[in-house]
């Protein structure tokens, strides 16, 4: 066992923070943000900047223009990115980019790649995954997908309404799950800019993070060709699987980079600011919390290392990814509630970068799978591993 | 022992439940609300139907216009005007005039009431509460009180910065807590429409429930004439306290109100959404946390309650008012994160108004003290009070 | 609303605090105790105390020759007696007894009641409540009762096995559950005398405050006469939640009594005991301990004023009981962990009395309903009231 | 980055598995077992197994008769072993002994170790280590030192009473921390069997897995030869911590060992036992308690894993040793908490092993430092190091 970094891997960690630090935190008060996060032209500014800094899609293949980070660089890089809520979409492994750059990686054909990932790599696209739906459609439980795919000729016709789709408004391409007429599910690829591609409205999110927003999708007789499903035909729940695990991942990485800053926070301002004689950090009720925050930032950590080693592998982590995308977006959100309180007023106001992380990250207890799925489907597993060692003794 | 409430009272609780549904609720998509809550046109609208419907201002005095409740009847009746966001402003019984009122009656002259109470207690004005200061002043520890008054003649000069000020745009009149020179506070009242008052800005809050926001105050050679001293020179600690006290409990009511409201809905969406074959609700790891919320919210009932009778008997309740304030604005909060959990990405977004009063409620657990300043104020007395017995005994 | 306590009610619980204090804490350390709690010869010098003081089994009706405390009665008087360990024992209130009692004078026949019930409310004889059975059989969910009454001639053959029967060891008499033919439940009455009800051992269980422990029961061709069956036939499954609603609300009352007892320990030795240069109560981590300690028995005790008085009126309390329990049990567990935390050392050895309050009162959390249970059943009546109310709407 | 273990660790934890399972627990149930501990004639048994199967003392030096492994082939193996709490008194790796050797290897002169370390490793012989006070002395503040040891010629004369000294009773020699007139600390060491040294009483303790409980001992003017003194007079702080770090740190692998324990045993006790239709295991309840177990110990793991790991780099880990300890004492506790609800009345009998575990484990959390030491002395490095990264920047 070892838990040391190369020396490459520590000198590209140290690069990461260094370009958050100075090229990317300075625009986190830039104008050129919305609630549906931050515009074409500030991610083009900042995907520029990453691109001269050598850290543009570090997750992608060399092939396609990336620097075919392993999962464990993935996790020590994205975590620095991450420190910022723009340095993900500067290095342009903001979901659900970064995670669809993964699956057309693993799955699409050379034309596909070509047409849709090398320039998505070089930061000039983005895309959207379009899976989920409006009740009674596919939330937390995918199987109840009612967008179907219906075989007309050389073709498919799909239909169906999206929502949550994040980054749909501005993507240049979809990725679609549809329901078959025998039931199974398949991906889609599309261009976006098609009139049977309508963008309802953008929700109203308590996130701001996720360039272009959370979309709802309305697909109106979409023609697709053959050429243009993803993978096989009735792979799609397959396929989200191949996606998930990784990118409930990346998540965590990223999250944990954001979880970082807010307790950073939070010690500067405990150290500096007096209250009853002393400084709040030395008041133990408050250290007790930065202890805490500690620990609880230590944990994420070494879940996340544990898990990227394991998919290193080969290993498919199923199990793996649920316990730490459960673990993590729940230490993560101790950390920032924790920073919230101990910076007081400054924690619910701008007056901190904390407010914003809070109302960023609340979600991530609940998309890719809420903790609750998370731990039921582990609590399957460890029922069935058990019924098997109990068959075999 | 007793817990029925008279029938009076219930009636009472009844016509505001359906003042609430029928006549306040339907203004919560009203677009006159900002990030600095309800604009002063939409509050006067809701007012006037307050008042229409005998609703107004219910915790004054009949002299100065009220109904004059009991801290038990404003238990129940602020907890049914806080269902709605907008209701305690329909009702005239928002933070801070709520508490301002409470004070005024309390220690203002009979011509400051007419001045400053009368037609605040009318709807017609507003008020704002100036104590907080940045760092170093006064925050969690009042002590440090950085706002000097300074005697000239007949008059007081006040020069300092205050900020969290709630209400502060568009207040009608301030309650300012200064320092004198012999280090003891004095509270003075002030029309806001004078040019040595300066509103430098409105905060940046996570917030969006009160009226007017949260400013930032500088007083700039301010001139007081002695005669709007707020009751006696030097006591503006005790003051605070017996504002405080009833404050801090009028918050719990109110915010049992918004909790409920987040159980509510999410007891109806999980009633209807389906997944893995069943209504949400019909999952036992769902079914845990709506039993969670009932036992929250009854646990914050039971306290406000307890404490509402408590000083309905005389007593000064610091100690129970703290305890009350832990209990209920943690409850609450649980509550209401626990709602935005089984709502999924209904909770995290405007689909649902789950979302708004998640945002809203998280400064609750700060302001009026933090949980860590009431739990050592809990401690100290809890010492003092066994010191005591020790020595009796 | 009022939670005042009559001058009567105060008194008694002045005299039973008194009564605690002075004649049963002296006996704690009495060595007629073993894991299978006080003994036979403990147990009746400690009810002559009770008797002589006037406090003997005062919830019985006068006429069986109790003091027929109302339940709010009760709840003061049992949390007192719960002060000590021993307290509940000398009192006549110990579980099942307590509830055996309740049950008995709810159902029984006069005839039953002079057999039984008299000689036990004057502490002369003790009872056990044969229900629970290992797996296969009746635990957390009731209906998988699998002892059997067969009718025969007019009598009742029982077989069968139970265990965790608390106070089966030195009982006098039992309440038996049974399954009859068709399905249903019925309660039988039984001396414990014969030799068709073997106790196969006593259990080794955590706790040791139970007089008599818990023992595992075999009924091997018990009869039964008819006339001994405790109420009607085939109503076995309702009675069992006429004495379970109370029941429960009584324990919640003794253990309350229990964890104030492990907080005024843990109280008086860290306002004692100097670490790191002032008393351990001075450090804000132990302060914020004994305050979450207060708000914790605060509510706990509220949850059953409540209950109580509901039962007073004469409601069934099936929610409210289950609700409190669970309130109640987590509750005052926390204070007594909390307490073991600030006892250190003194906490987990016999140097303090709460080690053993420890160890006790684990199983509370379990026994009547584990907290699972109680959960699942208080989310589906919330979600069936919200479904009436929507039929209703 | 690596998370594999040398097929050599693998075999070595595969045999101490199997040893365990097949020679170590069928002695569970063996009455030589007292409140106490295993006795003396079980341990030499246990060792006898542990030394034929190649096991016994792994931690010592070569030199000494150990097998030398790193901390990192420890938290393997350790683990391992603690799955019976009678496994570490097997491999002669219980506390206090183990950290005793790892004290006396490094401090100890040749002579020393021939005498006491040689005989130790062998399993011939116990250790305790003589440094807990009752008050006004030594507990979690150890600055409180209240023993004395006054020079007297060649010789110290050592007085003073200790508590809380595990293994106490039967060991053949002990380490003994003492303050000079200086007002420094000196360890000596000094054979048991000196009518100087007076076994007082053994506590009545809640837990029962140390090999000779917990003792009271007084020094009564023990005298002890200069060359007796372990390492040189004044370092006893210095030493403490030596000793300390690694020592919390295999507490927390032993016990890691029981908290897997209790959560096979549960979930073997869920998959059997049915309730309300189905296995409890099924029931999403539990299924989150099995999650939630497993969440937990694979934490534990993963900061155990980290800390031994820095330890094998040549680090102190003051800090670290503090985290791990904590995050540990307190999942694992969960886990056995969680378990022992799971198991319902099995797991607050003797039905199940988890009874023992749970009485056996709530100490954890308080000796080696208190949760709430461990979190206040990471707060102030934690400010620590913010204050020097400020002054650097």
């Amino acid at each position: 066992m070892n838990f040391e970094l190369s020396a490459e891997l520590c000198a590209l960690r140290d690069r990461t923070r260094q370009f958050i630090a100075e090229q990317v935190i300075p625009y986190e008060n830039d104008e050129r943000q919305s609630h549906h996060g931050p515009s074409e032209a500030l991610r083009r500014e900042l995907v520029a900047k990453a691109q001269a800094a050598g850290l543009l899609t570090p997750h992608a293949s060399p092939e396609m223009g990336g620097l075919g980070l392993s999962h464990i660089a993935k996790a020590v890089v994205f975590e620095e990115a991450g420190y910022s809520w723009l340095g993900p979409t500067a290095l342009n492994i903001h979901a659900p980019d970064e995670g669809n750059i993964h699956l057309m990686e693993e799955v699409a054909t050379p034309a596909q790649k070509e047409r849709w990932l090398r320039p998505q790599v070089a930061g000039q696209t983005r895309s959207c995954f379009a899976m989920t739906e409006p009740s009674p459609g596919a939330g937390a439980d995918p199987s109840m997908l009612t967008t179907t795919a219906v075989r007309d000729g050389d073709d498919y016709l799909i239909n169906g309404v999206k929502w949550f789709i994040t980054g749909a408004e501005g993507a240049d391409y979809a990725i679609i799950m549809a329901r078959m007429e025998d039931g199974s599910a398949t991906m889609f690829l599309s261009d976006m800019d098609r009139p049977e591609i309508i963008l309802e409205r953008n929700m109203d999110a308590m996130d701001a993070c996720f360039t272009g927003g959370h979309g709802v999708l309305r697909f109106d007789n979409l023609r697709i060709p053959a050429t243009d499903v993803l993978g096989e035909v009735g792979k799609g729940f397959r396929y989200a699987q191949v996606r998930l695990a990784p990118a409930r991942l990346t998540h965590c990485m990223r999250w944990l980079g954001q979880a970082r800053r807010a307790h950073d926070a939070a010690l500067a301002y405990t150290r500096r600011r007096q209250a009853f004689g002393k400084p709040l950090a030395e008041h133990e009720g408050v250290g007790f919390m930065l202890a805490d925050n500690d620990m609880d930032l230590h944990t994420a950590r070494l879940h996340i290392w544990h898990t990227a080693w394991l998919l290193d592998q080969g290993e498919k982590c199923n199990f793996e990814s649920s316990r730490a995308k459960v673990v993590c977006s729940e230490a993560q959100w101790r950390v920032v509630d924790r920073s919230v309180q101990m910076l007081g007023g400054q924690g619910v106001t701008g007056e901190s970068p904390v407010m914003r992380i809070f109302t960023d990250m609340r979600a991530f207890r609940i998309y890719d799978g809420p903790s609750e799925v998370h731990r039921w489907s582990m609590a399957r597993k460890l029922v069935h591993m058990a019924d098997k060692a109990a068959e075999g003794a």
